[in-house]
């Protein structure tokens, strides 16, 4: 990706994460990127465009950043355990990112065409967590009565929900990692338990 | 409550969980309320006292669509599945509630003076339901090493995950219900599993 064009992104993210979707302006978010606004209806074509990729960028740069030391061929549970828990951490790129994401998919009930791209990015995320547990299930270390897709989802939808209370002031960071530290527990057993 | 002061709140909801709250105009819902910008003011004050009688307006009105056949008093882990399963409906009170609610919680993300309100609506939710659980731990229907406090947390956390995901088109009504099911089952345990 060019950088400019990766310029144009980060600056789309930090301005979602900062006011919403709702208030975004191409020609603000020229003057946050310091580019022309000519630019970036050249590199996206239009404002449906830019959500789209600034969705997409989100995603990679959540892949990086919740990127565990726990390899997901050696130890696949620790690695989701990580992975999950690395989305609730008070440092800037995921506040900024755990924002973004929160607020376009609050803005996609009322914006049908941002659906399909976040419809997606939620598929990757679940069928990643899904593919984890299942090897998990082979390695012994989740219980074999697990249903994998179904705890893939809730426990990424539970995320999701944690963020939204925890950046809205409705719990602490610390009382959202409890939680989803038990969510694991009950949600893949321990093994022979 | 006045006539008047209900109608506003049921038009408020109706156009927060039709387009948002950040493009709601007071001059709008005077027109979709059909009364004066006066009387709103005169009964809200300015739009920040609106959108805290709107957020327990959605609340009260939450507590009756969602009120189960269950008992509290005979059958409180019933009582609570089915509290909860209830918001996951497809029936215009409960999207619209529901729509609105996800909205406020992604708005407080950026407007810090909603955030008091939503905590004390969300406390209370979380209340109940952990008070259904110690309920039901007596009456022996779920599991005396359940902690309720966490379960009744991570439930309605996942009730609203599951709400925004199936409003924002990336899960189905069906599915999103199934996996409330299956987390119920999960948390709540079966008595002497």
């Amino acid at each position: 990706m060019s950088d400019r064009r990766t310029l144009i992104l980060q600056a789309a993210t930090r301005l979602i994460a900062r006011r919403g979707v709702r208030g975004l302006r191409v020609e603000e978010l020229a003057a946050e990127a310091q580019v022309s606004t000519a630019l970036i209806y050249y590199h996206f074509g239009d404002r449906a465009g830019l959500m789209r990729r600034t969705l997409e960028f989100i995603s990679d740069r959540a892949e990086r950043y919740t990127e565990p030391d726990a390899s997901p061929e050696s130890d696949p549970r620790a690695h989701l355990e990580q992975m999950l828990l690395l989305e609730l951490q008070d440092v800037p790129a995921v506040v900024e990112n755990s924002s973004a994401w929160g607020e376009l998919r609050a803005t996609a009930v009322f914006e049908s065409d941002l659906r399909e791209q976040l419809r997606n990015s939620t598929y990757e995320w679940v069928e990643y967590a899904t593919e984890l547990i299942r090897k998990a299930q082979e390695a012994g270390t989740v219980g074999a009565e697990v249903i994998a897709a179904d705890s893939a989802e809730r426990l990424t939808t539970l995320v999701e929900g944690l963020s939204e209370r925890w950046l809205s002031g409705s719990t602490s960071l610390s009382r959202a990692r409890e939680l989803l530290r038990g969510a694991l527990v009950s949600e893949l057993r321990l093994p022979g338990e």
